[in-house]
């Protein structure tokens, strides 16, 4: 059976405009893999209603997780939830559920529950929530689609949450081997290997280190036994590695 | 006259597996903001050639401007080129005027001209060579999509050439303030100053700093001199700040 399918929504302004260098999706990546669920794509859109509604539409239609960074806090320009209930055509509103973990939450730290806290209990009819052990207020899952919060803590924490609960795959597995060969002088012979091994992936990304030129290879699959005797046949075929 | 539109295009199996942390989209999101060029969305897909061909047609159709970054190199997984000659309807082939680039790089270097190497000089017909002063191998512009290297160096490199040939718009300006408030506490606020104008973008970014809830306000604007007002309405709003 095929391992699962993901994509990764990041959504906010502030990516796009180059202050916030990304690393929600980095983060995921490296735990879909790990969990067997092959990520196929991520994009980036701002704080656009019309533009997270569509792509949320088209994401979680053509695969089988989508998981949302940003936009679930509690100022003007956190309009996710919303989007994402349009979607997935549900009613929206403040839930008693997710209400009373931000009451108790803020009650423990007298601090006030203002209209702005609250907007962050507003959740589509349907979901489930999602449990945010550093700020209480909560992520969600409705359908296929899992709604996390874009501070990068909370991101992590609200994934440790989810991801055990989902079906995953075969983790990925991957060896790599560094040579100091510059990647066009292994290329014909790494596509032989490519071609002869389709159950595997092989990558190759060049670099240069104090001005010669090298080549990190990367063997990729489910199979660990597989995965090893990729990269023993990469060894042998390009001894000069270390 | 609205300032023209992008999306970024990233294209790497390494990326979307976690192996690697992607940089190139964050780095050119800055010189585009500076450009006056609004970058509207970044998408992230792996080394699979059909989708690569809808993503580069969706996203050259959608924006004025489209800027992919990866898989123009020498090996078998570098399958760039020929997506983008099929998603534009172009023939493609080793083309003379990037194969003279290569053979006198290597020439000067004593550095075999080998197949792999040439299958750089594979450029879709009618596209405008993009110089590459790191490793000579050329990017190319076809359309409103202009195709440049993974590697950060040469891509930052790549950026350099094209952009300044391009038609920008206003520079994106921005100011910041930070307070140490709680972002729940001045939303209020914030979300009827942003509603006063209009024309400007107000963003708000929690973060905690030992222990104490903060939030970081950013204003951006095209317009220097409103920026400033946004500014000053802010730090009047909420004199806590540094």
């Amino acid at each position: 059976m095929p391992n699962p399918t993901a994509a990764i929504l990041i959504i906010g302004d502030e990516i796009l405009t180059g202050r916030t260098r990304e690393g929600n999706a980095h983060y995921l990546a490296g735990e879909l893999a790990k969990a067997g669920i092959d990520l196929r794509e991520v994009r980036i859109v701002g704080d656009v209603h019309a533009t997270i509604v569509a792509a949320v539409r088209e994401l979680s239609g053509g695969h089988d997780h989508l998981f949302t960074s940003g936009g679930i806090g509690s100022t003007h320009d956190d309009i996710t939830a919303d989007a994402v209930a349009e979607a997935f055509g549900a009613e929206i509103g403040v839930r008693e559920d997710a209400r009373a973990i931000l009451a108790a939450h803020y009650a423990a730290r007298n601090t006030e529950f203002n209209a702005a806290r609250l907007r962050m209990a507003r959740i589509p009819e349907g979901a489930r929530l999602i449990e945010n052990p550093v700020s209480a207020a909560p992520g969600f899952s409705i359908g296929n689609c899992h709604v996390m919060a874009g501070v990068p803590g909370i991101f992590q924490a609200m994934v440790a949450s989810v991801l055990p609960g989902l079906s995953g795959g075969l983790p990925l597995v991957s060896a790599s081997w560094r040579v100091m060969v510059p990647e066009a002088s292994l290329a014909a012979e790494l596509g032989q290997i490519a071609g002869a091994m389709p159950d595997l992936s092989l990558g190759s990304y060049p670099f240069v280190a104090d001005g010669a030129y090298g080549t990190n290879l990367v063997v990729r699959g489910t199979d660990p036994a597989r995965v090893a005797e990729g990269l023993a046949r990469l060894r042998a075929a390009f001894p000069e590695g270390d």
